[in-house]
């Protein structure tokens, strides 16, 4: 397992898909430390979400661990910036 | 080629790449038309550019020719969000 992760050019596409997986993660904590959303664009989330669950969808269906999890950390990170989207366009 | 694009669960992960790869158009634009970047994170948008780069090279490496055309147009809008929120620093 960790051999076939590690081997040759797929190393590339696993520190590819960490980062980013993880790139939202700063953006999350300012929106939560500023309380704002100003200058977020709803649709590019809108839009992101959608992508990344069928990415999420794909990895089910070629059975791949990093897929999976990887999109499943960035659907929680993207419904958490759009969560507060929309409520602050109430 | 069409076929192969298009035969089974390949389709999902073509329009995944279409869906992640366009989510950032509307943030550039609303970029350029409030001329702010007030609420984007710095942090983000440069793991985002380093992990759409390894993306890219991950797709020369597998020769596929939608990685290499989805993360060439992903790095160009993350350029512009970066270069708009770096100038807004200075």
């Amino acid at each position: 397992m960790l051999d076939l992760l590690f081997n040759g050019g797929e190393v590339i596409g696993f520190v590819a898909a960490f980062l980013t997986t993880i790139a939202f993660i700063p953006q999350v904590l300012k929106v939560l430390k500023t309380k704002s959303v100003e200058g977020l664009s709803l649709t590019t989330y809108l839009l992101y979400i959608s992508g990344v669950f069928l990415w999420f969808i794909h990895g089910v269906n070629l059975e791949s661990l990093s897929m999976i999890i990887g999109n499943f950390v960035s659907i929680i990170l993207t419904l958490i910036i759009l969560f507060f989207i929309i409520k602050s366009k109430k």
